[in-house]
C-alpha cells in the first residue's frame, strides 16, 4: 500500500461529469503536476472545490474542479484526490494515461475499498455490502446492503463473538493453571452465551435464501386455469416494472418478461406451465408436475381464480388443493373478472381473496399491497439477513463449532477441547466481519467491485 | 428561470461514483431537506465537500458528500449544488424522485449549459462546444471542441465585427445628418475592414468541410490491385483503433471496420472496390468509377503497391495515372512487402514512398507518422476551423452581406443601403456568438445536449 492508485470513478460513457479518483501517498502530488488552478494558489485547501485546468504535454485537456480529502479523512483513509471532468471518454483516458505515466497504478477493481478496510475505516462485511449497494436495483435489496453498510447488520454477532473471546480468555487462564483445577468460566453461563450464539446462527442461516432471493429476484409463481386472466394479470403488474426498469439502462439481467417489481420487491416470475382441474391427458399431467415444482420453488404463488365460479374460501381452498395436489406454503387467492360479479355476490365478503379485475385494471393496487405484506411478513424486513455465501459458510462452520463446544461442556470433557472448538467459532466468525481474513479471501471479495471503487 | 432543476451529471450505470446535480433559487433548500450533516452544523461551507446523509421518508437512502457552489461562482451562474452518491442507479433514480417531490424540475437536456449561457457565463458558441468537448473521440476533435470552448475561436471573428458594429454607429450617425452630406466614416477603411472581413469568413467557409471531417471522421481511400495486401494492412491499422475503441463503451458510431485512430486523428474509411492497371471488363471498368468516385471524396489517399515492382517515384506516378486515372488531390504512396526487396533495391532511397512490410509489421510506425503530418498539412491544426453547421449557414449569410455592402460602396450607393447590408452581416455573426439569439436557435442547440449539463 505504499504507491498511488488511480481510475474512473462514474460509469464510461458520454455524460456531464466524469470523475477520476486518485489515492495515494503521491496522489496530490500527481494531480497538481498537470492542474494548474484558475486563481494563483499552489496548494488546495483540504476537501475545497478548486476550478482550473488539466494540461498534458503543454496542450490544455479540459477546464476541471480538482477536491483533495486528506489522510485519514477520506474514503481510504488515505490521500485522496477526485478531479470532476466534462464526461468525455477520450478526455478520461487521456487523462487517465497522463496520471499513469506521472506514477500512479492503475486500481484493481474494488481497491479503493479494499484500501479503506485495510486502514480500518471499514469492516470487511461492510466493504462487501459497497459492492452489493450498488447493484441493487430494487428497495427490499438496497435496504439489505445498506444495513450492512453501516455495520448494524451482525451487531448482534459481532458482540456474540466478544463474549466468546472473552469467555476464551477464562478458559486459557484455567489451562494456565490446570494443576490447581480451578474455574474460572461459569459453565452455566459459558453455556448460556453458547446456546445464544447457537440460536442467533441458526437464526441467520434460516434467513439466507431469504437473503439471497432478495438480492437476485424473490421467486413468484402464478398459477391458474387457461382463460382466468394470467397473462392480462401479468401485463398488467409487467407495466409499472417496465417503467421502472426503462429507466435504468445497462442493468437488464434478465428478460423483463421475468422481473416484477411490487413494493419495494424484485420478484422473478418462475415459468408454470398450463393447469386444469381435470387435466385429460399425459401431457397436461406432466404439465402439473411441472407447475408443482414451480410451486415448491415459489416464496410466493398467487392462485388465479374467475370470481363468479367461487362463493367462499372453503371451495376455492378444496378447489386449490385439486388443482395443486396441495396447498402451497405460501400463497394468496387471487380473483379476477370481478366485474362481472353482482354487487352482493358473496366473494365479496371474503377478505382472504382479493378481488380484481386485470382487464380493467381494478384491484391491483390492493393486490400489490398485499404481495407485498406476504413478503413483508416472510421475514424480508428484518435487519439481519444473510445474502452472501460467504457469510453462510462461515456461519456454518461457527455453528458447527458451537454445537461441539455445546456437547464437549455436557459431556464433561478437557477445557482445552472446549476451549479449541470456541476458538474455531470466534475465528469463523472473524471472518466475516474482517478482524480475521486469510489473504485468499481478500482477493476473491474485491475482485467483485468494479473499477474506481 | 425561476425554477429549480436536478438532473443525474454521470453516466447511468452501475459505478463507483454517481452525481445529481441542482441548479437554482430552492436548490440549497431542496437538497438540506434531505441531507443530513455527518458533523453538527445546519448549513454547508461554500464549495466545501461536506460528508452526511440522505434520508427519504425517514428511510436512510445513502452516504454522500455533497458540494454547495453558491451564485454567482458555479457552473449555471444561480445556487448549484452538487451531490456524490454511491453510482447505483436504484439509489439516484430514488434520490431523482425525492429532489423532484421537493420541488425541483427534471432538467431538459442541455438546460444547465443553457443557463450558463442566460446567465451570461460563456458565450452561445462556448455553450455548443461543451456537447461536442463531451462527443469528441479523437485528439482533434477534442482540440477543436476545446479551442471552441475556451472563446479563442472565434476571437478574430467577434473583433471584426465589433469593428463593424462601430463604423456602423458611424454610419447612423451620418444618416442623423443627412441633410448635410458629411461622411464620418471613412469609406477607404471601411472597404479595408469589409474586405478584412470578406477574407477571415472565406477562410472560415472553406475550413467547414475539414471541421465536419474531423468530427466525424475524415474520409480516407486505399487503393492498390488486388494481392497487393490491402487487408492485411488495413487489419495492422485498425489492430491499434479496435484498441482505442474497446476502452470507451457506448461510443461505437459505426462498426470498427469503418474507424481508424491515427496520430490523434479519427479516420473514416471509405469502401473502394478492387482495382487493376489492366481492367479486363465491363464489371472492372465500374469498379474503377466507383473508387474514382471515392478517391475524390477522400481527404487523403493512400495508394498500395509491390515494392519489388517499382524502381523510382516517376514510374509509380505513372502507374498510379494510369490506375486511378488521375493523381488524387492528396496521396500517400506506400510500397508494401518491403521484406522481399534487397537492401540495395532503388526504392528505399525514394523518400515519398513510405515502405513497410504489412505481413511483418515493419514501418507501420512510420506509416501512421507520415499520415498524421500528410493530414497535418491539409490544416487541421488551424485554431478556427467551421465544425458546425449553424455556423456555416451564419458566416455564409454574412459573407453575402459583406460582399453586397462592399459592392454598394464601390457603386457609390447610399448610405442607407450600405448600412442595412452591414446591419445584416453583423446580425449573422452575432447569432453565432449569441449576442443575438432568436429563440428558435436555443431550442434547437441545447436539445442535442445530455442531460444533466
Amino acid at each position: 500500500m505504499t504507491d498511488t492508485i488511480v481510475a474512473v470513478a462514474t460509469a464510461w460513457a458520454p455524460a456531464a461529469i466524469g470523475v477520476i479518483r486518485l489515492s495515494g501517498p503521491e496522489a496530490l502530488s500527481i494531480a497538481l503536476r498537470h492542474f494548474r488552478f484558475r486563481r494563483p494558489r499552489t496548494q488546495p485547501r483540504p476537501r475545497y472545490a478548486h476550478h482550473g485546468e488539466i494540461w498534458v504535454e503543454n496542450q490544455l485537456l479540459d477546464e476541471v474542479v480538482l477536491i483533495y480529502f486528506p489522510k485519514p479523512h477520506s474514503y481510504t483513509g488515505e490521500d485522496v484526490v477526485e478531479i470532476s471532468f466534462h464526461g468525455s471518454p477520450y478526455i478520461l483516458r487521456r487523462a487517465l494515461e497522463t496520471f499513469q505515466a506521472a506514477g500512479a497504478r492503475l486500481a484493481q477493481p474494488g481497491e479503493f475499498t479494499l484500501r479503506a478496510y485495510l486502514n480500518r475505516k471499514i469492516a470487511l462485511d461492510q466493504a462487501e455490502a459497497v459492492a452489493t449497494l450498488i447493484q441493487a436495483q430494487s428497495e427490499a435489496a438496497h435496504r439489505l446492503a445498506l444495513s450492512q453498510l453501516r455495520g448494524t447488520y451482525f451487531q448482534k454477532v459481532r458482540q456474540l463473538r466478544q463474549n466468546l473471546i472473552d469467555y476464551l480468555a477464562l478458559l486459557e487462564l484455567e489451562l494456565d493453571f490446570s494443576e490447581e483445577d480451578v474455574e474460572f468460566a461459569s459453565r452455566s453461563q459459558l453455556k448460556m452465551l453458547l446456546s445464544e450464539l447457537q440460536g442467533e446462527m441458526e437464526r441467520l442461516l434460516a434467513s439466507y435464501r431469504m437473503g439471497q432471493a432478495i438480492q437476485e429476484g424473490i421467486p413468484l409463481a402464478i398459477v391458474g386455469e387457461p382463460n382466468v386472466g394470467k397473462s392480462t394479470l401479468l401485463n398488467a403488474l409487467l407495466g409499472d416494472s417496465r417503467a421502472i426498469v426503462s429507466d435504468i439502462p445497462g442493468t437488464t439481467r434478465d428478460t423483463i418478461q421475468e422481473r416484477l417489481f411490487i413494493g419495494g420487491f424484485e420478484l422473478r416470475l418462475i415459468d408454470t406451465a398450463g393447469l386444469r382441474e381435470n387435466p385429460s391427458d399425459l401431457i397436461e399431467a406432466e404439465g402439473i408436475r411441472r407447475t408443482l415444482k414451480a410451486v415448491q420453488e415459489a416464496f410466493l404463488t398467487l392462485i388465479l381464480v374467475e370470481a363468479p365460479r367461487f362463493d367462499n374460501l372453503k371451495t376455492l381452498m378444496a378447489y386449490a388443493k385439486k388443482l395443486l395436489g396441495e396447498l402451497p406454503p405460501n400463497y394468496l387467492f387471487i380473483a379476477n373478472k370481478s366485474d362481472l360479479v353482482p354487487p352482493h355476490h358473496p366473494i365479496w365478503s371474503v377478505p382472504e381473496v382479493v378481488k380484481i379485475s386485470a382487464r380493467q385494471g381494478t384491484g391491483l393496487e390492493e393486490l400489490q399491497q398485499r404481495i407485498a405484506e406476504k413478503l413483508t411478513a416472510l421475514g424480508t424486513s428484518g435487519e439481519a439477513l444473510i445474502s452472501n455465501y460467504r457469510h453462510y459458510a462461515a456461519f456454518a462452520e461457527a455453528l458447527e463449532a458451537v454445537q461441539e463446544a455445546l456437547e464437549l461442556i455436557e459431556a464433561g470433557r478437557e477445557t482445552e477441547l472446549v476451549a479449541q472448538a470456541m476458538r474455531r467459532a470466534a475465528y469463523a466468525i472473524g471472518t466475516i466481519t474482517g478482524e480475521i481474513t486469510p489473504d485468499d479471501i481478500l482477493g476473491s471479495i474485491f475482485s467483485r467491485f468494479c473499477i474506481g471503487k
